[in-house]
């Protein structure tokens, strides 16, 4: 894959497809247009930066599977697929094993 | 239940269903629309991020019954129940024991 | 009474009852709709967080007769009796003993 | 006189009755009903906050002949008396002796 | 004059008539009616305050020549003459000798 | 080329044409008027200022391609070709090599 | 001319005269109303004030060509020669030699 690195505090993710019961257990409707999506991470930023000039790395790691509100973010399409590129802050919860 | 990890100052809640007397004697008429709500803290996120780059534990824990406005958060379902996901400051309180 | 801390820099109060000429000499004209209004102080909430992450206790003590702007907080209805959560900075003044 | 604590940077005051020509030589024309107003301090607030969370002491005093912006601040009848709640920050100067 | 002291990080200062051409090169035409003004500055504030509580005196000083833009600050009336109280940082610059 | 040094944490960038499927396998629609677009770094600012007056190197280098927001920066004509002036924290991610 | 110091972070320019090519290959076209203007640092300000109460030198000098954004700024006559005031903050770059 292209190699694509968020910058910063943002985070690359695909959004999972959605099922009417996900592995983990979630559920969500696919009438409830404003509800949080899932995502699986795909690249991670350079770092969160603090005032002070020093870079925190993020929460997040590749992989992880999380959930994000539905309207965050900017979208991007890569290899074929679209994908999103949200900051860190915009991710509710990381889910699943 | 699957594993559900709110990101950072974030807490997942469970809405406690409206009782005209609850065990605590907080009482939340049902005409009161716009009144704070109680639920269940159920996740409490990975601790809230200081603009140093500490980390700090949240003050509510799983388990806790607290109080918030009706309108925070963002609203999900998981296993097949309707949860919410709220920052920790639009909590109002902690009751109960 | 139930059990009830309020989060952080939260205050839980009890409106004290409209008198023309209160025993602290304080006078709220009941036609001054926009006017500070009185209440006792209830609950003291968990303490105000500070930018470093350390928590200091509020100013203001349980059983304080405070002043607070009138379209201030959060109702609620607690052992029957209304209640307002409040954040400590809402709060303009100490009176009385 | 009520003991009455402004809470943390406030201060209570107590307009000056306007004068033609006052005695500090400061004239505020009655016509001018933007323009600012002067008052005298009758108590000062517990201190203000800084981010660490040490307390300063407010630069005015009680007895201070101050100005203020008309229509900065929250009104209360105080013995009988018309008085005003203002932030530190909304006193534009101390004026006379 | 008065004793006239400004909180802070104001200053009071006074409008210099507008010339044609001023004794310092500066003109400003009438007609220019948004452009910035000129005043001379006749009382300091008390020192701007930092977050962390010290002090630091103002750059101005009382006789410097500023320039400000034209719908800064409070009006006031001082033994006859109209005032202005402003911010230090509504000055845009020191001019003259 | 013209000497040009952003200020601080700007960044000066040139549009990369748009291809319907570019070597580093990221495809922007030309359809999709609102998606983010790429872009080649030309030249780095002087550095970001932090609070305590530090300079911080900026994370992008000259000659990296960056994906940014359409609607951010602003555009200027250098040596007949469209660049384009663009804060850091504008820029979304770095890709290829 | 006239002596002349901005105050704080604050830079005093002379807007260069559209030429369709300057000398350092900058096109500016007379249509491009919104575009970034050319113009030359006459004057540097006291100097950036940080939080902590230290000063900071800018980064522009006397004698620089630098872009800005069109509407940026106050306007002032100086010596018959229209000028503007800028923060420096609203400065994009140092162009030319």
């Amino acid at each position: 894959m292209v190699n694509f690195r968020p910058l910063h505090d943002r985070v690359l993710v695909k959004r999972v497809e959605a099922e009417n019961k996900t592995s983990s257990g979630l559920i969500i409707p696919d009438s409830a247009k404003e509800k949080p999506q899932q995502a699986e991470v795909v690249a991670v930023g350079t770092g969160r930066r603090l005032k002070n000039g020093d870079i925190r790395e993020l929460t997040v790691k590749v992989g992880d599977t999380i959930l994000f509100g539905k309207y965050s973010g900017d979208e991007v399409k890569l290899d074929g697929t679209d994908h999103l590129i949200l900051r860190e802050d915009d991710i509710l919860a990381i889910i699943g094993a």
